[in-house]
């Protein structure tokens, strides 16, 4: 059961509805009518709720159960259990989440325009859109529908952002593009410049950093991260890639669709991310360094060379995942003595 | 001494007083009546302050400090010095801490609400609690009483704070509940969604994040700090906890008593740490890890596995220190030709 | 051509006037007086604007550019080109940098107080500063003159600020003296108290942080940095250092001069980094470690002791790069068999 204090609940719905939702069986008529009225995990959940079981090793809390249904697949489903009801579905952890988008679906913001909220005269606001106190709207932003701009943001001139988008509250947005169903959470920084300088003759010359960030559609962006605009190209951030906290994205750095990037990685300048990259935490990725679609960077990695698509790499610097493992289980033996003992 | 436009000191003490206050013998009646008006470190001291010598190597400005009065243990008393009054103590940093926070109390709040915060009429705000120009507090937030909550900190719907706890300027809260004495410095950011994807049909669907953050009594939450909230369960942070600056610390982890967790460390999730735990600058604690109490983590590691209670582990993967210290001295002859000189 | 909703340009200048700016000469009358409007990268330069091609690796983009001029210098001019105007210099990116700041000069700010801005009557600032909506000026803050604090930005009691210094949306800056041609980027914070704990009977006592954070001339500060304040001394960085986004400098640190810090490195409390010192990205340097001038520490290195002038380091432990490239190697060779290949 969550807090109903901090999370609005729809509901309930009836299990007919939930299979259905999901794409699911429902065994009988009789429990097609039954009223499900909330969610929570199998160790959690009471009566009248609906849990998920998708891995074996969970499987005494889904003998324990409380819950009136579990949503599982068919091998799963095996295991015992107490009776509950069973929603049998190929991919149970995407169901579950589906059905939490049910009970738990995007608020609508609440509509208008704080009053003490600082909106330029020349900006345009979409219908729908909530800006909160102390949000600070420049020249000639442009702010789609169904937005919501949180408390003390900053969206400096001329920004524009698409249709039902979140901007956390204290996140700073300039020099940016931004599209349709954009999440970014608080304390953010976007637009910024890049980390460009050049030696000379009274220290270091700044390059003027002169391109912006584009985030394309579908993009989440965690808390207090930072993403540099460009320096004379642009930043890019494709369509449905995430974004964990605390990670910096460097200037003329693209990355493409649905990447996942983890927390405290960071991406230096001008290296190009292909689609559906995942990257670990705190990963560093060199500059003008170029990773192929679909590639795994292991957590901690630091990638200083290219990396081809679809290739698992890991270590400092970063190599073929394999080969990291061997290369640790090499630096073990080094240290043990002929018997097998540490030294 | 400290800059008096930026720290306010109360005193001036009479030796006796600080010798009370930190359980010291004072060498005589003179002595006990002398004033002290300020502290500093050794060579910054002036005379009628008091200092600290707390590590054999400062014992050249030891002999030369112009402090008044030096706080010491026994054995370090024995080296040479110009005849300054001595405040013997088992842990003189200790001890100078204490004296530290006679001299520099946390200042009481400039009690009241600012004009131009933003308070929701359903808020409820205890006595003597300072809120700045530009906070938001939400609707049916509650706030304890003599709570500084600094200039533009925004703090979400249904929180709830204790009592003297410190919000700095630009922190955002939501989804969480609060205990006493909990301080948390600016730009911080708790509460925000955690990282939770599940692959899908179109893309990646968000795993909705239900859960809350919990941060018991005594916590400290250094500068820029992202802590999420859990997904199905609760974010933890136990009693007396301190974080350092830009840490990240992802759903559902679960952090104990008194830990340590120093700068640019994180979390990931659904991790378990110990009480009493020491984490290193920069280290990564993979997710659904478990450390034990008391153990210590190396800065700059990788922790992959579980960690017993006690242990002390280094490098990335995380093994035990001393087996880190083998690896890292077997790395250097390895490079060594047989001579010794580096090839 | 560079995106004018969020970028000023000045001009056009005529092409004497850019070799005059940039100590470059220019070839005969005619040219001189060619307008040049604009600056871009050479495969995005068009007619009437001037690129740079600085490296033989870009020599296609530069046989192909539309750019009616190019700086190069006069080895790389022999590359093939199709006619375009040269200008000739010893160091083309500098002269190019030199040639934006021309095109896109510092913006004075807007002079002026927004009615929305929270000024404290005791606050001083200079002619020509800009203050933003929401932002808070401090009992006894001094702001120099034309400086531009940014919305929602907090700078707490008693900071001094010099002139033409910048400081972005939703920093905080508390006991701080900075000086002149400061520029700090968003989501700053400045002056918090470091990380500073004693063990004690009653958990963890925190030590009195009673020091400041001295900001030198020229110094950059990326988004979302931490910069702890000092503990019984000052935390310094030197002139004309730039540090990148998300860094943490801790406590009684003290950076040299022209430092270039890159994004989430770290420097723990008490440690001293020399002139020119270059630090790369996610780094960490350890507490009370000396780092001498122009020393250079690889990306993800950890520093765990001193380094001398001049020296290059990497790894973790660090230790000199070279010595990291042969224990790199030499771990190589260890997983590969007699015949080469890996096992």
């Amino acid at each position: 059961m969550t807090d109903d204090r901090f999370f609005r609940r729809s509901g309930p719905f009836v299990l007919g509805d939930l299979a259905r939702h999901i794409g699911a069986e429902v065994p009988c008529d009789a429990s097609a009518k039954f009223s499900v009225h909330g969610l929570a995990a199998l160790d959690k959940a009471e009566s009248g709720e609906v849990s998920v079981f998708s891995e074996a090793q969970h499987r005494d809390s889904f003998q324990n159960s409380h819950a009136s249904v579990v949503v599982t697949n068919n091998a799963l489903s095996k295991h015992e259990h107490n009776g509950t009801m069973l929603l049998l579905c190929e991919n149970p952890r995407l169901a579950f989440a589906q059905i939490g988008h049910l009970f738990y679906p995007r608020n609508l913001p609440k509509s208008g325009i704080h009053a003490q909220a600082h909106i330029d005269p020349s900006a345009r606001i979409g219908a729908g859109t909530y800006i909160g106190a102390g949000a600070v709207i420049g020249a000639d932003v442009k702010i789609g529908e169904r937005c919501r701009i949180d408390c003390n943001a900053v969206i400096e001139e001329s920004v524009s952002i698409g249709d039902d988008c979140d901007v956390g509250a204290n996140t700073c947005i300039s020099h940016a593009m931004i599209g349709n169903r954009v999440r970014i959470s608080t304390n953010v920084s976007i637009g910024g410049e890049g980390f460009g300088f050049v030696p000379g003759p009274k220290g270091l010359l700044r390059v003027p950093q002169l391109g912006r960030v584009l985030i394309e559609d579908d993009v989440e962006i965690g808390g207090n991260c930072a993403i540099d605009r460009g320096g004379m190209d642009d930043t890019v951030i494709g369509r449905g890639t995430a974004i964990d906290n605390l990670v910096q994205i460097a200037h003329n750095v693209r990355i493409g669709k649905y990447c996942v990037i983890a927390g405290q990685a960071g991406v230096a300048g001008s290296s190009t991310i292909g689609d559906f990259v995942m990257i670990g935490g705190q990963v560093a990725v060199k500059d003008h360094v170029t990773i192929g679609a679909h590639a795994r960077i292991a957590g901690k990695s630091g990638v200083m060379r290219d990396v081809g698509a679809k290739e698992s790499v890991a270590g400092v610097p970063a190599v073929p995942v394999r080969e990291w493992h061997r290369q640790t289980l090499a630096l073990e033996k080094l240290t043990q003595k002929p018997n097998g003992k540490a030294s």
